[in-house]
């Protein structure tokens, strides 16, 4: 395991770790974040001599979020990272010595001094796998004290990851596969990390790229982002403009003084039949601040078109500045439109386009690209959709990445086995009664490729076989039962993190891999399942043999005791 | 301005930076955590030879969350910790080269590598403050390169803090005074910072404790927390523990089978005339894992009551615990209530605590306290107060810290002035319309000590003194106005950072200090504006003078052309 480093601002710098894994992202991911809680525990446990007793853990969520029938699993890379770097500091192991009664003893200390995760074993769903309510997401196995101190940052580094890349997948549902999706959300994201998180998230959901810098950076996500309305008011008018010339995009022809080239255009827009009466004058503080973003971006201009008025001023003045561009070879890229009622301002800007396309000759310039944002979220690109648009390309932040329609993912981490011996939590609500034992997970597909239903089985069952006839058992309703004859069957978790078992561990891949299966998973669903309004619920289900242990073990542990 | 030193994760480790002053919490937080397009208008800036002119921004919002009339100002200390740190790495310079198109000039990379934030003025809002729409709660003035650069990560760093540190002081507001408020909501956080930034700031907002670990060690915040299901789950029956011998509290005594005593209290319980028949046999597994972790924490024995049955099982086993406790001069501290009907439950507790004081003349046992968890909210409190309790303490996770009710705050950074000149951005929206120039920010108090009014003025007018008849308007609508003769006058935004401007930059206090004067400016409110249900919104005006000039910038920017 790596040597852990104490910095001065009490982070640590990780080296890599164990498999030459990287530290957390985050350098605040340590062992310290954690709950208090998950202390006490293993000093009770150390203090019982159970510490080093193997339990198993399943880490699993109960129902799918934003109302849907299915959930993307994500953040796995980075919980395999804590658990490989997982080493406490001597300023850490003091930081918990004062935090804990003084009548603790110090032998504990000693043992947290050497614990790290070389004894503990992982099998997960790979990232980007769209998965289901009750089925591990991971597995985790090893002492019980050392398990119980990765519960809290696995289960916070697995939450948020997998509702954003769910709500990202959502989105990208609505739009339409040809649709640009931009992340915007970073200003208005749950914290510095929150911003990071659901940039790096929505990518792998299915966005084409961010606004976040630092995400860009830190994943290789690409990067888009042009200006705001402060550049546009930041300008008083043309006149404050020097520097004028700029050189044609195919050779070493240069225009002295672009500004009028913009001028002229925008009186011919005026005055022609086609557009006439449209606009009257435009904001010339607009016309300028498009101007210099020209002369700074001649092969990049993108503008912000409503700080003033959409169409009686930002679309003739972005029109006037793209046909200067035209006349001296370079291609405007598009607009913007933030605010009003987008899809009507978008085919109001088409026709504008169109207009100029055919009155001026200028080819393409009917296609000009159309951003939108303004708050966007999967109800009003729904609504869009149904109003009929011409946005190409949509920029959605705080919806998005706070997912506002549902801000938490129930996931849970609960003991299923401890000693050989499985363990079930009950609850007077059935949804919260945990599937006791170490399992296994399959997915069983049928005829046309869709999954049919996912089953879980005890460890040591054989498993589904392709051809064969299978029972699969709702876990806790009797009467809830189906044969299954699966044309494919996909054991579901692999091993991310052998410990010392000996086996092969699972290599963590690049992003953009982890993207395309997300994408190509989310593609083989049955269109049922994914539907926005009332989507069929995906079978999740258990073997014959799983389910009779289940209730076996019930029986067993309910209370004794009058009904009353 | 401190050198940034490149770490091997591509992080900085900070040192300090100008002012002594650390760099954020997060080493994520650096100035690559910004949206592209403010690199793209810096550029564009820079190319037409703007980006030093002086620009003036307000960071504000415009509707307090929640359904309320208030919101609690936080993250102004992360926010001067990046200002004080503000400087780009060799390597962030490489980056930001590689993600502009490569037409852009050389010498821009030059000007990056330059710049930091000592031209930057900042005045604040102190954290802590209660504040309203509208009102600035930074006022950011530099160069507008560079001021543009710091919109989106002080963006970030404000709403988030903001929004959760309302969230928890209207927790409180709910809770009441007298309980004990204890945040636990690590893992179902928006990410990492999501859990540490929730930790930081409803302490900040009148949370007692968290249960998160690492926020402890950053900030000092009293920790919390004791064991979960799964402890319980963890063993199998008594007969496992196998060093049964405690101490007395007082005195060299050793109970030598102190889960003999345990169970010699159980049955005692059993079969006293009070508590007769409430229970039959209780759960061993749960009875065994109190036993042991009373073993280990003797003076601080609190136990999660929910894992089987609560009345049935785990109350009569949390009682024999700390009857034996007790016997050896220990006193139990509670017991936590994670599920079902928590008024009710907490009653029979409470019931069942008094009868054991009266039965075995046990002091102050009836006062056994009870803390309550599972899915809180504003709501849940609220019911639970109707309802009748005997509640302690609340532990709330989920709904607190992702703000589940309203999962982002709009905070907005607007160009208020550019060399000198004043800006307003129009909206057909008049609510996002914005307040233009430098302004000053008053809170006027009436005779009881509330306060009555924040006022707004241009930088240059007098300030408004006490006794004297001041006109305050709405900003936007002419109808809305009123004189108020303030007994107070408080001057809300001071400098935080001074930039070459000479004046003096106010300390950041301590979060414990921050948090008084939260609590402090909280109960100092006029109670109809703290009320959950319609309470009566804090007005927010403007001095006749920048409300004329207000309208007369409004004509001059409105467009020109027809009337559609």
């Amino acid at each position: 395991m790596a040597a852990a480093v104490v910095e001065a601002n009490g982070l640590k710098k990780q080296e890599k770790g164990a498999g030459g894994i990287d530290g957390p992202t985050n350098p605040m991911v340590t062992p310290l974040l954690t709950d208090l809680y998950q202390f006490t525990m293993a000093y009770a446990y150390w203090k019982a001599g159970k510490h080093s007793e193997r339990a198993v853990f399943d880490l699993y969520f109960r129902r799918n979020p934003f109302g849907g029938e299915y959930t993307v699993f994500a953040g796995l890379e980075e919980c395999i990272r804590l658990i490989a770097n997982f080493k406490f500091t001597e300023d850490e192991i003091a930081f918990i010595q004062a935090s804990l009664p003084s009548s603790c003893e110090i032998g504990f200390y000693n043992y947290l001094r050497g614990l790290d995760c070389s004894d503990v074993e992982i099998h997960a769903i790979s990232e980007g796998f769209v998965v289901f309510p009750k089925i591990p997401l991971m597995r985790v196995e090893g002492p019980v004290a050392v398990v119980q101190l990765l519960e809290t940052p696995l289960v916070n580094l697995i939450n948020y990851a997998s509702l954003v890349a769910t709500n990202a997948a959502r989105h990208r549902f609505v739009a339409g596969k040809s649709k640009l999706l931009l992340e915007f959300g970073l200003r208005r994201a749950q914290g510095p990390d929150g911003g990071i998180g659901a940039s790096k998230y929505c990518y792998m959901g299915g966005f084409d790229a961010t606004s976040n810098v630092a995400a860009g950076k830190l994943f290789g996500i690409p990067l888009r982002g042009t200006h705001s309305h402060a550049f546009v008011s930041s300008f008083m008018s043309p006149d404050e403009i020097t520097e004028k010339s700029l050189k044609s995009a195919d050779g070493p022809n240069v225009c002295e003084d672009f500004v009028g080239l913009v001028q002229a255009w925008l009186s011919k827009l005026k005055w022609s039949k086609l557009l006439g009466g449209i606009f009257g004058e435009t904001n010339q503080s607009e016309l300028a601040a498009f101007a210099s973003y020209a002369l700074a971006f001649p092969k990049n201009f993108l503008a912000l078109v409503d700080t003033y008025d959409v169409m009686r001023s930002s679309i003739p003045n972005f029109c006037a500045v793209a046909l200067a561009l035209n006349d001296l070879g370079y291609k405007a890229l598009g607009i913007r439109l933030d605010s009003g009622d987008l899809a009507y301002q978008s085919c109001e800007a088409r026709k504008f386009f169109q207009a100029i396309e055919k009155e001026f000759g200028v080819p393409d310039f009917g296609r000009t690209s159309i951003t939108a944002s303004n708050d966007l979220n999967e109800e009003t690109l729904d609504a869009l959709n149904k109003q009929g648009h011409e946005v190409d390309a949509f920029g959605i932040g705080t919806h998005l990445v706070t997912c506002y329609a549902q801000p938490a993912l129930g996931v849970v981490f609960k003991l299923v086995e401890i000693n050989n011996q499985p363990r079930i939590k009950l609850s007077e609500d059935v949804s919260k009664v945990s599937i006791p034992c170490k399992k296994r997970c399959y997915r069983l597909y049928g005829k046309e490729g869709y999954p049919l239903v996912d089953i879980m089985t005890g460890e040591s069952e054989p498993s589904p076989k392709v051809g064969e006839r299978i029972l699969c058992r709702h876990p806790f309703n009797e009467s809830k039962r189906a044969y299954v004859v699966p044309q494919r069957v996909e054991e579901l978790m692999k091993c991310y993190w052998p410990g010392r078992s000996g086996k092969d561990r699972e290599e963590l891949p690049p992003i953009n891999l982890i993207r395309e299966r997300c994408i190509k998973q989310l593609e083989q669903m049955r269109p049922d399942h994914m539907r926005r309004l009332n989507p069929t619920p995906y079978k999740v289900s258990v073997s014959a043999k799983l389910y009779d242990f289940i209730h076996f073990l019930w029986l067993n542990e309910a209370p004794v005791g009058e009904l009353q």
